[in-house]
């Protein structure tokens, strides 16, 4: 049983999700988002660092999983999120957890079987996967999504290694 | 007496500058870099935090300052720098020190008493106000120039305050 931490970094709102990866199935602890409303930059990537370690204390999660961000459209925005991804990744490095990256085709493919779907049927696929009823925040379900997208990699290749057909 | 910190993110190559601000002029006290060669981003972003939290513990410094990052030509270099400033601005804040962001410009104008000046000029004086002889590493000395620009105008709020002339 593993306890992946997924992680959807932004400027203004960190989203996260805590899934437990276990023999029958992924089973939802919990998902949240941190929201930084200080203008002062410096204090925002305080405020994600913080709020990442308490939830790595609360949860003590195994590993985390993350999106891997190729190419953005404006430098600035990049800039700003780059920051954000950079205080997420040390805060649960500073907690020893590994850190595994996805790209956003190979969430999508994992959970909907196609590369290029939209991104409401990611979060569509996350409900129906981990039973969850009524609205999700859009950060905390993509956050579920790295998860997920997580588990069913780390499934794949323990397959592959015993030799048991997908 | 207040001992600044000073940091040129980079990431590849982060550089660093201590001094200490004295009545009687800027003092160097050391000054160095953070070479990250790891393929995966996550642990260059890991080296970095903990160089730097190293560097703190190693000289307890009073302030950190860092140059604002403004725009950003390319967005996929703006995504890695904002990673690696991410990480650097939250080592510091680990430890409980303010943060002073400076523009480029404000950096030129406290060194070469112009904006608009060249890089090399910034280097030129950061050697000839801290008394350094020889060769300095480009970074180091970005990481010195930033904290005598913070110096700097520290001493001018200080004049304002005290209502001394400049």
């Amino acid at each position: 049983m593993t306890k992946i931490l997924g992680i959807d970094p932004g400027s203004r709102i960190t989203g996260y999700g805590i899934i437990e990866d276990t023999s029958r199935g992924a089973k939802y602890i919990a998902s949240g988002s941190i929201r930084v409303g200080s203008d002062y930059f410096p204090d925002r990537l305080k405020l994600i660092f913080e709020g990442l370690v308490q939830v790595v204390e609360l949860y003590r999660p195994d590993q985390m999983a993350i999106e891997q961000v190729f190419m953005h459209k404006n430098a600035d925005s990049a800039l700003k999120l780059g920051q954000a991804r950079g205080a997420a990744i040390c805060a649960v490095q500073a907690a020893g957890l590994p850190v595994y990256e996805y790209a956003a085709r190979q969430v999508k493919q994992a959970l909907v079987g196609k590369g290029n779907a939209e991104k409401a049927q990611v979060q569509h696929m996350v409900k129906i996967l981990l039973n969850l009823q009524g609205d999700m925040q859009i950060d905390a379900g993509d956050a579920l999504g790295i998860c997920l997208c997580h588990a069913h990699y780390q499934q794949t290749a323990q397959r592959l290694r015993l030799g048991v057909p997908g």
